[in-house]
């Protein structure tokens, strides 16, 4: 038997070694991933050649990124975040036909079984903020407007902050609305204008993003999903393209195609026409959705 | 701008939207291992294509993890034993120069500040299991023998148990001590013949062994550190080449010179010249240590 067959481990043989121990009975998809991630780790050992104290140095950030997590943080998904990780794994799930409208993280501040509000209801209960009238149309990718989609937003306060993050400061469901396209594939409901906010960073990934430099903060945005029979659900934003992060979103959230555009209406005829108290902000921004394959 | 240059992700680009992130002023190292960490791990996630779903048990077993790590127990540590990253690690801090003896891992059950004891005393303070005299010679790579080289060594009772695992059942101290060799280079101890014993396999590292159809055993082995003025310091085991586990050591700790011989001694002459009361097992084990670079 050679040094291999036995079992023995080596520095040039290492990853083929672990992966050989693989069994038979595994599950076939188990054992994929196991042995690309197997190979991909070795290769970047290999390339860093860590001493033993950065190792040990790697292994007390996972424990202190773990010992973080509860049920109400979760340090691992900012981690991920924060690494380019979240935004691949959900480039790679949503890779979109031509036209359609493309998607970007979920992020951790949705909540599910948001009351449904008529089109036009002001989601702003605290009253915080600039004014921000969005509107638009949801459409397929054939053009035709789609009626009956669900709408389900949501977004931080102009303290930037999701009503999660403030329970008992802000009203319950403050900033979060769900909503059905009319007929003709039209939207429109009143928020208030985003504002650019850090993600959590007392913990060990924003520790991280200090000594790389980095800061925490994502550009000012309004969360989304689109639901309808027959299409993809849609999971996404649109950010204000005039944030001063919006080239550097701390999770890499941003895409070209999700700038939309906040126009300040000082005009006293929209002002009056649209029975606002004085200028506000609005946004017009469509939806395409792909058809489910 | 490119859609690069403003930093925009894509699922081609984005490894380096990542590592562009990192600020010209972060340590040089932590940037290097961190570009290398990214690359590395965007390229496995684009390999694997994990579902949404299979990220977030990724992110559940990390959790999960840290979560078992406490003064006690350090579950990613283990993650990284049976991945055989710290093998690797270990190999990469400790490439010896031609004829000196190998390394392997240290393993959690190492204790400080062990005393010392006479040349020839017993480890075995709870008298369990068979008898064993471990002896042999420390030379340097050029074959002169080292005096007064400190060895520390340590070992599994015969119930598959280091002391400090259970404490108050286990006398203080069972099964360790700290030897000098003589002038001549030699020592010689009496212990206990080791046993195999399963790494700690009640957390989520032993769950992933178990889906994987790897088992949690380690091959029965003595630890050794090696410690000498002028002298890379050697931490290595002596493993039991008969051992049903040596082809398949779950941290892949195994290397083939470091198997040792283990003979039973029957002979009522050698039995009587060595004062044991009955038949035992008898080691002979030579090291060679690197001088310091």
């Amino acid at each position: 038997m050679s040094t291999q067959e036995k079992g023995y481990f080596t520095e040039e043989n290492s990853a083929d070694v672990v992966v050989s121990r693989i069994g038979p009975s595994t599950d076939a998809r188990l054992a994929r991933v196991m042995a690309a991630i197997t190979r991909h780790l070795h290769a970047a050992v290999k390339e860093v050649e860590p001493t033993q104290e950065e190792w040990m140095a790697a292994i007390q950030f996972l424990t202190k990124t773990g010992h973080k997590c509860d049920d109400w943080r979760q340090e691992f998904i900012l981690l991920s975040d924060v690494m380019g990780v979240s935004m691949l794994v959900d480039a790679i799930n949503n890779r979109k036909p031509s036209g359609a409208s493309e998607s970007t993280v979920l992020g951790p501040f949705h909540v599910p079984d948001v009351p449904e509000l008529p089109m036009g209801a002001n989601i702003c209960l605290d009253g915080k903020g600039d004014p921000m009238l969005i509107k638009g149309r949801i459409v397929g990718t054939d053009g035709a407007p789609l009626a009956g989609v669900k709408l389900d937003v949501w977004q931080t306060n102009d303290d930037g902050f999701y009503d999660v993050q403030q329970k008992g400061i802000q009203p319950d469901f403050n900033l979060r609305g769900v909503f059905r396209t009319a007929d003709d594939g039209t939207y429109h409901f009143w928020g208030a204008k985003p504002r650019f906010y850090p993600i959590p960073d007392d913990g060990p990934v924003g520790q991280l993003l200090g000594k790389l430099g980095r800061h925490p903060y994502r550009p000012a945005h309004l969360h989304f999903i689109l639901e309808a029979a027959g299409f993809e659900t849609l999971i996404t934003h649109i950010f204000d393209p005039d944030d001063r992060y919006i080239h550097s979103d701390a999770v890499f959230g941003v895409k070209e195609s999700l700038l939309a555009k906040f126009d300040l209406i000082e005009d006293p005829v929209r002002i009056s026409a649209e029975g606002a108290q004085g200028p506000f902000y609005e946004v017009v921004h469509n939806f395409v959705l792909a058809p489910t394959t």
